[in-house]
């Protein structure tokens, strides 16, 4: 099968491996489409994200969806035909963190393009199956794809507990800020969306946000909404000045979802934190997540395939680590 | 009557007032026992904590216990001659907050001794009937006064949801530190206490700590208990070198919650936060706590009159805000 | 003012009654819709329901929209002219239930229409300004008066924790189950709606549900979906046998609510709720959710006026207690 | 190795067996104790519990320490002559409740001695290493047995959400429900025990009862504490009018934690579930509970030994579930 691997910062070419047999409880996929993330282009780019460096030759990727081909020794939940999303973390399912329901916390989670752990821009993968996903015919291969920064989306709905009638500010208009807003819509919030580029506000309403507003643009914190009294604030750029321009628009007892990354640290205000008794959390991945993805594309609530802006080959991986630069850019996807 | 009071940053005089009368639904109350605490303190050095600013004369104190005098109209559920611990903030019951439950959190509350409400240092005060405790006759006034910095400790306590099999760090060893250390075992966890003296961790074990070290002695972070793996990181020190020691000895689901006062920012470190899901939060004084601060007291669970190390009379205030700078005070008393 | 008088089982009567004068903190409003609950209906007929007496004479309706006429003492969150949505409980709020943020639960709650207080099919009432919650302009006075049984919908989700992704069998097409069906939905869950009457499912995909079966029809409880693996069962129809099918259906972890009144007990199956961890509540009213159901109305999210079938004046209130007895009735209101 | 087996109701034999050999992530363990539960004493006097049938002969016994061995291929987690005490359910630990922390309701889990899964009355046996927990030196063989009993209450507290200043009522006073008075009381919490029978409250004391009651003895329900207002209530009796007396004792927003098997359906009070927002759940074995269960040995803090009245050979195992009959017996123990 033909793989494109990573042989350093900018250094793609593709090869040929031999195709993977499924060992016991695992299948083989041929995959489908592949999502391209900001973590691809970061190790493409850099070789690193913080402590995680390309050492050896690494194959990228971590968001497939695809069609399982064979199975391995017993399997008896999934059949040869199906079509699935990948759920690209496999944990120790008997460690401490798993059993407690936190398997994405697992220390010895093996994740997909993590080094030294090769990623999916390769034309078959063997996976566990429970961690194949099935999904419905009428939700397109990209979908399926997608169904892995939707999961990222359903945890910060999640860590941020919200709900019916919360007050959301959402900041980041990328993909993930997008799904974000679009989760936390279907959960009965009011959203409001920032982003410092005007541009990417664009796509607000039809993800979910009842109003959107540039950085620049957002009315002052201050008891009157919507620059303040929020509920909830996620952030999905990961930029320090994003960050801190959420808790002092909480209101009391609010929650600081922390989703973006890239700042090392945040100059976090005590007295403020204290004062309205504020909590910041941060979300690492997801877990048990995929149900509610697959429930919620199945029922068309969430558009995913609105997010894809280009289509790729394995040849041209390199094409889609760099069409995030565009104008209009949000979703490049890799098909095998 | 007679009253303490502040005229700025270190200008304390004794002054005769007259004997307030309970309005509706309020008490009189003979004042008891005074805790001293650092903010009253704070306030007499600086004349000011953060926006708080002592424009007019002041009374300080906000720990108070004593004895029911008389009752205003329509009180029927107090009873002349009953010795209660008095919780110090008065909120609007019908806000928003308080309907909630969170009734610390309601921005009109009025708090003794906080500018411009005044405090406790009298012979008498009027109170709410409904915020006068009463308490049974084994618990000192000393310890009455004293259920003001224990329900701090039970707030800090419920933020961190400490329970059976937790293990916590607190950090701080002065009264607040240990009283959390003490309600944290009572909780069934087990506790590591932190000071950065020596001599402050003496009381250490009394106050429920299983163990004690000091900031320099303590372990180096990493998966191995001591060191690491705690549940929840409790900080009662307010310095920002306690606070960030912190969060990097959790275990994957740990809290931190900020009770010390006095960082304006802490540099929070975003990729720990997000890689083991930590969550940090702030406490606010304390809601709904004065049912369980009396039950542990009257079941002499907890040392509470052990920590009171001088009392003073309301001639001598200043003697009982500048006692905490002596070798071995923990708590100072003024008895009016 | 003139006021519908309820003397005895079917006993109604108009007697002219001094306007009331708002005291502190209350505001007097001139009745415009009230919502005919059930209650209403069996203390005509019933003249008592359970320990509730009609000993003197009573009037009736608990579910009020009105305008702001007055004023009373120390008012200054209202504006006469305001259109408001009364939320008919009255509780201490300095009660410790209160305190604790369920003051639907404390014990001297004063509520609309429950003996020996008087309800609102009146011209005027008096009541606290904390407790006449603004509506804007767009929401109808009938959709105004009807917050209250969405409030009790909104109470029930709430007791549910149903969220984004929760599969929901809501058993009873009334207008409660109607309006938990939406909510529901709106609150990101999958919905199946039963009742014994198949014409009362028609509204069922109007009101939020994806499948609806009359009680016979309903699939067989097991593993598979729509029969059984509910996340949340809740019982809107007081009616034993509903409620019994009800636990079986759930999922392991499964909640079962409450909201139906009627049976006086019902045979609980330990071992399944043991086998599967169930949880099992019942709803007492409702608190704090006046907000969320303001904002519901307000953007339109729920279908109120959908729900009224009739309207009578307070010379008909006996039309009015007696509509639903007819076929496709749903909700009768009173316009004073 | 030998092996005591039932064939049917009341008939037992010892029988060799060979000694099995350690899978991969399994580990050989000899027993050295093996706690007796009520439910081996129902399988060996009816030969059924439920739908549970005794169809081939099978080996009883489901709470065992001891030594490990030998280990099984991949286990590098566990050493050979590690004393441990073996949690009994083996999950699917793929399976969807497992992923979510619920792996007791895993519907796949295999439970020693259930049919027709063997338990642990032999010598040796076969686990997975991940459910054979270390426990130190100091805690004897029968304490490291008993962490299974210990468990049930750890997970019976952590359903009824105790914690410090609950005011718990325990109902049966063997060793199930002293276990749970003990654990309880370890959580802070006021804890009051009944029983039918006055001679099984003469050790509540010791196991952390505040005050006991006979049943006939305890107070009237109502406002007044000990007869009422209690947070939580946890049935380990099963039987149905033990049960029926706790809901009633509740203060609002109690909870009822049915603990104890053997009633089939107890008739549960609607009007006051609703009326006070009650919430009533079952148990199911546990699951996440043994490393509290450990350290609480460890710390020395529960007694365990205290609870053994009676040692009995693998020949004697008919002694051993017959012993509960005796006077004075609480639990016996298999020391094969």
């Amino acid at each position: 099968m033909q793989v494109s691997v990573l042989d350093g910062p900018g250094k793609l070419r593709v090869e040929e491996r031999p195709v993977p047999t499924p060992g016991p409880g695992e299948v083989l996929v041929r995959i489908s489409s592949v999502g391209v993330c900001g973590s691809d282009t970061h190790y493409y780019r850099e070789g690193r994200i913080g402590p995680y460096v390309v050492e050896e030759p690494l194959v990228l990727g971590h968001e497939p969806s695809g069609e399982i081909v064979e199975l391995g020794p017993g399997v008896s939940s999934r059949l040869v035909g199906q079509r699935v999303s990948l759920e690209p973390g496999i944990p120790d399912p008997l460690s401490a963190e798993s059993l407690a329901g936190h398997y994405n916390l697992d220390p010895a989670v093996r994740f997909f393009a993590t080094p030294p752990v090769d990623g999916v821009f390769a034309e078959y993968v063997v996976h566990p199956a429970a961690f194949c996903h099935p999904v419905p015919d009428h939700v397109s291969d990209d979908a399926a794809a997608l169904l892995e920064p939707l999961s990222v989306a359903l945890a910060a709905r999640s860590a941020g507990d919200v709900g019916l009638g919360s007050k959301v500010l959402v900041a980041g208009a990328g993909p993930i800020g997008l799904l974000i807003s679009q989760v936390c819509r279907l959960a009965g919030a009011a959203v409001t969306l920032t982003d410092v580029r005007e541009e990417r506000l664009e796509l607000g309403p039809r993800y979910g946000a009842a109003q959107t507003f540039t950085a620049a643009e957002m009315p002052a914190s201050g008891d009157a909404y919507p620059g303040g009294g929020y509920d909830v604030f996620i952030d999905a750029t990961g930029a320090e000045p994003a960050i801190l321009s959420g808790p002092q628009r909480l209101a009391p007892r609010g929650r600081c979802v922390l989703v973006g990354m890239g700042a090392d640290s945040i100059a976090l205000p005590v007295p403020l934190v204290q004062g309205r008794e504020l909590t910041i959390t941060g979300t690492f991945r997801y877990a048990n997540t995929w149900p509610t993805a697959v429930e919620l594309a199945a029922q068309g609530l969430v558009d995913l395939d609105g997010l894809v802006t280009s289509h790729h080959t394995l040849k041209d991986v390199e094409g889609a680590l760099t069409a995030g630069a565009k104008p209009g850019a949000l979703k490049a996807v890799v098909r095998p």
